[in-house]
């Protein structure tokens, strides 16, 4: 069986896969992100990781490749990492080649949020869709596009920043430096945020005055009726539904996919998301784009990753 | 020497060219678009200025193809207008295949505000560029976006509406359905609407109480300094950044082409949109995009058609 080795390297955890051509995920480990200003050190814990794994899985195939998503601005065609803020010291790094070299192995890397789409694309709820907008309600908003089955990544590899789509011209200002973009509305941090701002209106909220409040919580209490967090989530689908909208009137998608913790809750938002796109995209595109939730959670970087190092291993063929 | 036929079908008139490989027109006529219910009658118009052109430069070489930008969402692999809102007398029309037919020539059909941003591409401000967006600032906002050197057309044709971008959630009320779209701030209509609403609050304008105000007006009160027309380009400007910057973000596109009747303000509205940007975008997608103005004017949509016409010829010389 042809195995690839798959990566996604975050600011916190490395995680390696080994997978197959079908996105089975036959070992799996995590180990710290080292936390060095060598990118030296970081290239010998994914070394070492790729090695463990690649032993774990040595009597039922050979790894073929490895790909890994990486927080950072890339120069795919080299496999140069631009910029990495929670990994720096791979800033400027060659690291495709580096581990190539290493593991004597072909090596890509991809942008972390890109590699969580082309997982969903190949794997998941964006299976067999041409055109894909994905966004990723975490911590942030990320997301990602994909065209005629392709990444769409930019003249300078940054396109997808579905996050920083200005949804309030004078709203809450955002660690981007704009204001009022969707991910201060429609990310996990915005519903606590919006739970505490509007907390006082609603005196007989089971969330009132709880400490350490997270999404989760006011899913829960939304569930229950609770009137606060119906309208933190009504906020919340709203202003998703703005920025979904104009995505689907710009691109025409066939699919949007919505992932990330604050994707659970679903029930709760999706109705105003939806009444948002109904009112303000045209109505063909609009009927067209398909609302689905991502399935694959935290593997989606993993698997898109097998898919590229997968990919890899074709076009070299192809060459030879 | 190669020459195709360009047809620009407009509502209200119905523009024909003899253009070359160069996007030199050699020969144009514009005739009226009959107001009709019956697809034979513009077929018919259409075919007799297709003869007309083409007579004219029978001596200087050999029509290869013709090409038409319509109003329309189209299918256009199948050369099918699907809905025509200014010539509905075309809904449901296989328009390329009759014409086709009539002319005994290759023809193709684009829409006609991506036919616009291909003529910019091919042979104006965005030439030499591999991804655009398109702008056009008339009574309403057009668009249109290239990637990777290709119109962006999505699943049904109807990708690139820029226009309905939403900038403010609780704005003016759109024809769309939608509120607070760009096309509501930032069209020639909009200028024309804002400097209305402002007047009041600038007792020593120029433009106060003048009737039959059109943003022309408005731009060259704006030339003098008078301050209602500096605030009217300055919001107009403002949110015409903010779409910008949302589009700057995704796409992440080399230049930006602004075009159309509202683009002749540029001096007093783009230092606005270029703040906007550069407050709302990401530094280093914004510092990428060059906005540029339009070079090609009424002719955007005919030389478009030209390049389409040409690129069908090229692939069915291939196919041979």
């Amino acid at each position: 069986m042809e195995i690839v080795l798959a990566c996604d390297l975050g600011g916190t955890n490395l995680r390696m896969a080994a997978v197959d051509e079908q996105g089975n995920i036959h070992h799996r480990l995590k180990v710290e992100t080292p936390k060095t200003e060598r990118a030296g050190e970081i290239v010998r814990v994914t070394v070492e990781a790729a090695d463990k794994c690649a032993a774990q899985v040595a009597n039922i195939g050979t790894v073929k490749a490895l790909a890994a998503a990486v927080p950072a601005i890339l120069n795919v065609e080299k496999g140069l990492i631009l910029k990495a803020p929670n990994v720096p010291a791979l800033d400027g790094c060659r690291f495709a080649a580096v581990l190539s070299n290493e593991l004597n192995l072909p090596c890509v890397l991809e942008n972390d949020a890109n590699a969580a789409v082309i997982g969903e694309h190949a794997f998941g709820a964006a299976k067999n869709f041409r055109s894909v907008v994905a966004v990723t309600l975490g911590t942030g908003v990320g997301g990602g596009i994909i065209i005629d089955n392709k990444i769409l990544r930019g003249a300078d590899g940054t396109a997808g920043e579905i996050g920083h789509i200005c949804v309030e011209p004078f709203g809450v200002p955002c660690g981007c430096g704009s204001r009022g973009c969707v991910e201060q509305y429609s990310s996990a941090s915005a519903i606590v945020r919006l739970a505490q701002e509007l907390e006082n209106q609603y005196p007989k909220s089971v969330l009132r005055s709880r400490a350490h409040l997270t999404s989760a919580d006011i899913y829960e209490a939304g569930k229950t009726g609770d009137d606060l967090a119906l309208e933190v989530f009504r906020q919340m689908g709203f202003y998703l539904g703005i920025a979904l909208a104009g995505l689907i009137n710009v691109l025409n998608p066939e699919v949007v996919v919505i992932g990330g913790g604050a994707s659970a809750g679903w029930d709760l938002f999706i109705p105003h998301t939806r009444e948002q796109i109904r009112q303000r995209a045209y109505r063909e595109p609009a009927e067209r784009a398909e609302l689905v939730k991502a399935k694959l959670g935290d593997d989606a970087g993993i698997l898109g990753a097998a898919q590229l190092a997968f990919e890899s291993v074709e076009k070299a063929e192809i060459k030879r």
